[in-house]
């Protein structure tokens, strides 16, 4: 399925209403890619409230902008957000974005509006979909190939190599995000930067990575042992096992944010794990890695349809080691579309 | 050489005299590396004038935190800005960083600061250097393994994904950001991102490429011909590399950095190329790929000791193609250091 950038920008045209503004000013470049489809560092697009849209940019893109975004009005200028207030009456600017240094070289006199092509952007069309689902297939498979080469002696760096090395070569734009390999102790640090710390029998390892494709990122985390299981370990993998089943059958359009939460939450609670799982239960997933909507304890409002969304409880020993598992859904009427299809049965290697 | 980011909080301290405040918020995630060796999608560090300092991060990053920032104290919490505000008398704020919408939800009175971080980190520590000199030899290397492998029908995309693959089997924390690989016509669009068009004989094909190590960033283009060299392809090479060469030359601390641009510009504008190179001649490196100084025809300022900048004249020839050369240095008394030391002749392959 095609994109069509000016529908998008219709819909944000028809939002402005609940403004004092005449146009919506977008300089967060993930925004101005949804809008007007032009990948760039140095762009920005003016959305006014008829659906006419300026995108400015400078040298270096303006040809891919003119072939990129053929059907609306492209101007070349180093600093884009000048050009493009020039060329608009009462705009509003991207305040979550814009910076206070540019905001008062602007002239200090723009409509603060917060994060609407983000709200635009949660309910994902076919497209979207499609580019994430290809993103998830190449995770998938990456880690199908590398998992099994790990081996004693192999560095949690190796491994993240491996694993990124594949998902390019099987046609990812590029890794996602920065791949975390956590081994033993390691897998304390929910966050663990790959080091060279060798794996070991007897580690449990969570490897926590995705592919980019088309702009879109996949995200899962699985943990497997290696060479041998600790009763422990095991519990602590069941445990987060059934507490990722949880949320994933939690989720659904028209469900309260917090109510996934508190599905796979709760359980991890009542095993007496609740201050060893520190984040969130998940976030969305798209253009970005992390996006709206997040699955949190406080809530943020309810579920929609179409809506793609990692659920990844874990839990952190520290000084032991840790489990966590994530899969990237996206809600759906009929129940929730699985997008990471990796075994959660612990691998044993 | 290891880093002392005591050091570095310390100069930043001695700096903050200039303005009217007791502290700096640094919230701006690069610095915040800079100033500490945390890597964190999510942390802050209020720097004090008296030198002490005081780091925020959420649960993820805390228990990294508090291991690399052994010498601060570290506070956890999701509101990072927020948690250090309440912690500062009159704080500066990061201007250039910090949102409208952020610097209002803290309560809006804060002493912009611009860029003074960024200040400190132009001139690069011995440790800096290394860093980047590793990252500029796995660069090198990734080329000499994959450009012998390039031959017809092989595809823009594929090539990139070589080299990506070939520098994070080397070491490289990752590439250092989306490799360019422009064949053909696609030459003359600077920054063409890598499309399925194979490449043909009588093509030019531009590379721009390089290593993230440690965090620093690499940055190199070739452009090498594929199978047979028309006389307009020759001249234009023959003329970049010229102008890559004044650059190169033209680069000592002390100048100003629009003289450096000249000693390039000059000459392809003596050749009648001067509106097919529409942008600066190059830019600092360091922790992040695009940072100050930057080579451009309007002056800011002159160069320093020990400066990593890339130096890279380029003609776009708009439907035909283009040449681009780039090499990163850096400044020194005695005469720039060459750290990408791949061959600049034109190789046919």
């Amino acid at each position: 399925m095609s994109v069509n950038h000016g529908t998008r920008r219709a819909r944000l045209a028809a939002m402005l209403g609940e403004y004092d503004v005449d146009a919506l000013l977008v300089t967060r470049g993930v925004n101005v890619r949804y809008l007007t489809g032009l990948v760039s560092s140095n762009a920005a697009v003016l959305v006014r409230a008829d659906g006419s849209a300026v995108l400015a940019t400078d040298a270096r893109y303006i040809e891919t902008a003119r072939r990129v975004c053929h059907d609306i009005e492209v101007t070349e200028r180093r600093d884009v957000a000048g050009a493009l207030v020039q060329a608009a009456g009462r705009p509003g600017i991207e305040s979550h974005d814009m910076s206070v240094a540019e905001y008062h070289r602007l002239g200090g006199d723009l409509t603060p509006v917060e994060r609407l092509v983000e709200r635009l952007r949660v309910v994902k069309d076919e497209a979207e979909i499609d580019a994430l689902r290809t993103a998830c297939e190449i995770t998938d498979r990456a880690f199908a190939d590398v998992v099994g080469t790990i081996a004693p002696g192999m560095t949690e760096k190796r491994i993240a190599q491996a694993l990124e090395a594949r998902m390019v070569e099987l046609g990812a734009d590029k890794p996602a995000f920065d791949s975390i390999v956590a081994s033993g102790p390691n897998g304390a640090v929910p966050h663990h930067a790959p080091s060279d710390r060798p794996v070991e029998r007897g580690d449990l390892i969570t490897m926590d990575f995705g592919a980019m494709y088309g702009g879109y990122h996949a995200d899962m985390t699985r943990t497997v042992a290696l060479g041998a299981v600790a009763d422990w370990q095991r519990e602590l993998y069941d445990l987060v096992r059934e507490a990722q089943r949880a949320g994933r059958h939690a989720l659904a359009p028209g469900v309260d944010t917090e109510t996934v939460d508190a599905a796979a939450r709760d359980l991890i609670a009542a095993a007496g794990h609740g201050e060893h799982f520190g984040h969130p239960l998940g976030h969305g997933v798209g253009l970005e890695i992390h996006e709206d909507p997040f699955l949190r304890s406080s809530g943020a409002g309810r579920l929609e349809d179409r809506v793609p969304i990692t659920v990844e409880p874990g839990v952190y020993l520290p000084g032991r080691g840790g489990v966590r598992i994530e899969d990237t859904l996206v809600t759906r009427a009929g129940g929730p579309e699985l997008l990471t299809r990796t075994t959660k049965e612990l691998l044993v290697l």
